[in-house]
């Protein structure tokens, strides 16, 4: 069984290396070394429609993220090739939704910046600090990433209000609240973490209409940036009909290097945004937890000749 | 039984009507009313020795906050009055340690500031922003605030490392290790959150010695500035024998409205400090927990003829 991998990062090709001594019938292939009409298994963060012409053999593709709406999934799914993601760092981005809506609710930014000039703000009684202790706290996405978002919130004692769909994932004992509509989700909680996939069914689930109503709420979005229709989110954070948001997830991306905004709207003038590039999974914990993950699914499909986890195409997640 | 309150915010001022429906007996003057030669308990945030002589009925001083070290003290016990501090804000300011512990190890400052001139940094895998999962937690101080933190950090499996005389407070399940000094806590923790009282004892209890040592590890510190030696802390950070740094409690402070910086060394320039204008205790939840604290304490003093905690002038706190 031939093993290629685009990603090298150390731990990870340790880990290979392991399940190699341990089924003497893997072989591998790393890095520019991996040859696309060669391997069966493919772990890789990116491929393309002619890579997938040439990949004669290729039988499944091991993508080390969650996301993988930017992958040519038709074409996947007309070869018949398997393909799995990972939640493995659902902790990880997690703890960062969690990291910017405690920034952003402790205006820690916002404070900081003034402090730099001398200024001391933040003392008067009407503008303090809104402290994430019995609130509402909205969750659009209850997958591994909701999941770990809740846990981590559990001492401040929430009240989770989440969509009726989720109900059966809810295990601990604090008090939720379910809701049919995104719309009575963020319009019944304090602040909205939103870690949905982007599907042809979520893209611009949040827009005008609910974003014009969320005066004194806030918003995190670890998910993806089109969720929530660019303008209308601009307009509403600029207009404060939304009072704040953390966003980690953008509209626009760099090419290699170069200087590009977040989005084609000044997101970054505005006083009442947290930005954060896109690194909701890039933690100093992160390469262990996917490569763990990686090594326990392999050993699983040789062993059991079927894996723990596929990526289901028609729903793209 | 005659209370004053210089403290006027609403919720406090509704709570000390409770009582006065509740015990007939008692009566109030309120804000600029209060007459320091006739109240017999007082609640504010400030007294000078001058006002302590004039206090000729004053049995009870009620001090809205944790930190009494700006109070005068000696004038105080001379005058055998008792002192009553709060800890009903220990977990907002537990809160507001964890936020901006986060934020430092989650470079949320640094990273916004970058993106906000379209630069997309924190990808670099020997860079990564740290995720504050399975790491070692030093706590100084475990006083009712070191006590919400941990509570708050358990959801992120973190082994705590912390001073022995402490031992007999720790109550969960979580592994503890104790060391018997300051220097050893701090050397053998990821990241030190310190919310120790400024007393004789503390003051400059972390300095040059400990703090050459931290190459790559965190301080936040919501205790008092001086309990670490000021040059030294700058010098720590700016030469980077110590990683990085939250901090919420300085070394100047402003008269009313002045632009004062936070110290006499320019910590404002630092890239690895998250600057934090002593906001701690200063969210929207704060007057609420206080406010209630005061009333079940003066309720209890009424039936009971003493009050449930009085701060130990010889300890200070």
């Amino acid at each position: 069984m031939l093993i290629g991998t685009k990603r090298v990062d150390e731990y990870l090709i340790s880990k290979l290396q392991e399940l190699k001594q341990e089924f003497p019938d893997v072989q591998l292939q790393c890095g520019d070394d991996v040859k696309i009409n060669e391997v069966e298994i493919l772990i890789t963060s990116s491929i393309t429609k002619e890579e997938l012409d040439k990949a004669s053999n290729l039988t499944t593709i091991i993508f080390p993220y969650a996301g993988v709406n930017n992958l040519p999934l038709e074409k996947i799914k007309e070869k018949n090739i398997n393909l799995i993601n990972t939640h493995a760092h659902a902790p990880i981005v997690a703890l960062r939704a969690v990291t910017l809506g405690l920034a952003l609710l402790g205006r820690v930014v916002e404070l900081h910046k003034q402090l730099e000039k001398g200024i001391w703000r933040g003392f008067d009684a009407t503008n303090n600090w809104i402290a994430l202790l019995e609130k509402k706290v909205g969750m659009l996405g209850m997958g591994a990433i909701g999941l770990h978002i809740a846990k981590y919130l559990e001492p401040y004692n929430p009240h989770f209000v989440t969509l009726s769909r989720y109900k059966e994932k809810i295990v601990n004992n604090h008090e939720w609240t379910f809701y049919d509509s995104v719309e009575e989700v963020c319009l019944n909680a304090d602040i909205v973490f939103i870690s949905l996939p982007l599907t042809k069914d979520t893209k611009g689930i949040i827009d005008k209409n609910i974003l014009s109503k969320m005066q004194d709420k806030y918003l995190v979005n670890v998910g993806r940036g089109e969720l929530i229709v660019e303008a209308d989110f601009y307009d509403a954070l600029k207009n404060n009909t939304l009072k704040g948001a953390a966003i980690d997830v953008w509209y626009q991306y760099p090419t290699k290097n170069s200087v590009t905004p977040p989005s084609k709207y000044p997101f970054h003038e505005l006083p009442n945004v947290i930005l954060s590039p896109h690194v909701a999974g890039m933690s100093d914990f992160t390469n262990k937890l996917v490569a763990d993950e990686i090594f326990d699914n392999l050993s699983y499909y040789i062993t059991h000749k079927r894996y723990k986890y596929v990526v289901n195409l028609d729903k793209e997640y």
